[in-house]
């Protein structure tokens, strides 16, 4: 921040939910307004109805806490406090009803983006971090194996959703998202929603996620229930050999737009079915940095983590896709991990 | 819209969740922006990895979708198909970074808020609304019943809350908010989260709602853990009372402060530790509009949902809060019905 000259930040915590920045940085899950100054210790400026939950966090991340009893004069208390005219906010997350109100009661201030910065900063994760993530990953595993095992007995998709949902509560867990399981021409939508119908034959895509301590984990596999075709076989093959390729490409220092490119020219003529990112940073949110898709300008660091998904989707009639998430270290690191031979189920009743 | 002059308005569908302005007005719950022209039909444009799932869902709303295969290209794409330079955008909703892109792309345009007029819009329920927050309420009811039925077996706040959750998906529903189990001086914290610790004796707050086909319903109650004083009942009842006052003093053309108002006076001598707002809308999601607040500008309005939620806290001790979900119909309709008495719970292990 002082190479830029910031005289302090400031941090909305409103909303549902509430900005990850802000949470991050505060290790607070109430309402607020995190003030960071350039040249003093941050602080935390709460509504009186947050107190006492402040004060509770506050004691392990040492944040001091200001308790402001006008709920709605927390911005001018703040000004209070601060000084300087060049301000730091976050603006991928500010709405623009809220900075219009900092933009008076700050009148003569600058102000500059530091989202980006910080999701650059929560980008490289430390040991901590890492084991979280991983520890997702594991967890997602055992239950990704104990869905495919039983997966002949789930009648519906729905069923499929809820199978996995439960078993992540059963582990003391929560979804990173929710669940997708597209059987039949729903694969052919990326981001389809499970319904309450069979399981229809062909490729059945599962998509599912566990958040152990806050952190988040993110797997595709996609199964075939029946029998494939030689070219469904094929089809599955050169997704498969397209993602392998893109992890083995990934390197410290290595260009996102690269990875993404190197799995296009992996694809072939399938790329033209290709009509997602090859993948997205995985944190305490499930899309973060870096983005590893053609526009991208982020570069892969040692400590990111990040997904590898690559996709083909034919329009109403089908669609294949494999993920992973891996932790960059000297090489690759795969962290989620279950076989990627494709599975074939037989549904008797399918 | 016309009177206001505005050429067109655009609502974004980005991030997670999707603003809720943007899914109560298009039906599309993928990304997108939604173009609501002053002189001609609105339309949806999307990028091309949600097509599938845009056209399937405009089958049911009828509004027209445009599919753009460049994402980054949505909004160029938008200012090729749409004419003036007043534009409502949704200020509540529209992060700052978003914004900026749009000013550089529609250079002349001024921008209006219209976000305030479409939660005004929602915060009157139709027929079909109506139900679907009245059913549940009725689940969340039968559910509640359960649970205090059960309560002494419980060992944790966590217990409780797991249960409450466990009941709500067993019902095909999903909660509206993280519940609350508040126990001991937990209750002294209005945004208290449920702890893995064995639940402690004295007042205990359950706030807890359930999503029935997207609507919400929100119902808080306060058990007693132990025998309670001839003091801890006096508070008990005061505070119900004054939300029945609250109740009661609700009709078409009423103002929000003023039922506020009525609510404080109500407390008397504990309006000092009542630290939040008296209620809020309810609808596809849990906090809309009207506020009822002391400096609301909001009147009450047939067919209005909200919520009435007195609650008093005395910091590192107790707390108390009760709260029903209403219908503005000529009268106030409550439509969570389960007793407000206060309940003892003896827990031989408590």
């Amino acid at each position: 921040m002082r190479s830029r000259k910031i005289s302090f930040a400031f941090l909305f915590g409103f909303g549902d939910p509430l900005p990850s920045n802000y949470t991050y940085l505060s290790g607070f899950s109430g309402h607020g307004i995190l003030v960071v100054p350039s040249n003093s210790s941050p602080f935390l400026a709460v509504p009186l109805m947050e107190a006492e939950k402040a004060r509770e966090c506050m004691k392990n991340t040492g944040i001091n806490c200001k308790v402001i009893p006008a709920k709605n004069k927390l911005m001018d208390e703040v000004r209070k406090r601060v000084r300087g005219r060049i301000i730091g906010i976050d603006k991928g997350a500010l709405t623009l009803d809220l900075f219009e109100r900092a933009k008076k009661i700050f009148k003569k201030a600058r102000f500059e983006d530091i989202g980006v910065d910080i999701y650059r900063l929560r980008s490289v994760k430390n040991n901590e971090e890492k084991k979280d993530i991983a520890r997702a990953c594991a967890i997602s595993d055992d239950i990704l194996r104990l869905c495919i095992k039983r997966f002949m007995n789930f009648r519906t998709e729905k069923d499929v959703a809820d199978f996995l949902e439960g078993e992540t509560r059963k582990r003391g867990c929560s979804l990173s998202f929710p669940t997708i399981i597209a059987s039949g021409s729903g694969a052919s939508q990326p981001h389809y929603s499970p319904k309450d119908i069979r399981l229809r034959k062909g490729f059945c895509i599962i998509d599912f996620g566990v958040r152990f301590n806050g952190y988040c984990s993110d797997t595709t596999r996609t199964v075939f229930i029946g029998n494939p075709t030689t070219k469904e076989q094929e089809l599955y093959a050169k997704v498969l050999a397209a993602q392998e390729e893109s992890i083995k490409s990934c390197a410290p220092g290595k260009k996102c737009s690269e990875i993404m490119s190197i799995c296009t020219e992996k694809l072939g003529y399938l790329k033209k079915y290709f009509i997602h990112g090859l993948g997205h940073g995985v944190g305490t949110e499930i899309h973060e940095f870096p983005s590893l898709n053609t526009g991208s300008s982020d570069t892969l660091q040692e400590g990111m983590v990040f997904t590898i998904e690559p996709g083909i989707y034919f329009s109403g009639k089908t669609g294949i896709r494999i993920e992973d998430t891996l932790f960059m270290g000297k090489t690759p690191e795969i962290l989620t991990k279950i076989p990627k031979d494709l599975l074939t189920i037989e549904k008797t009743r399918a």
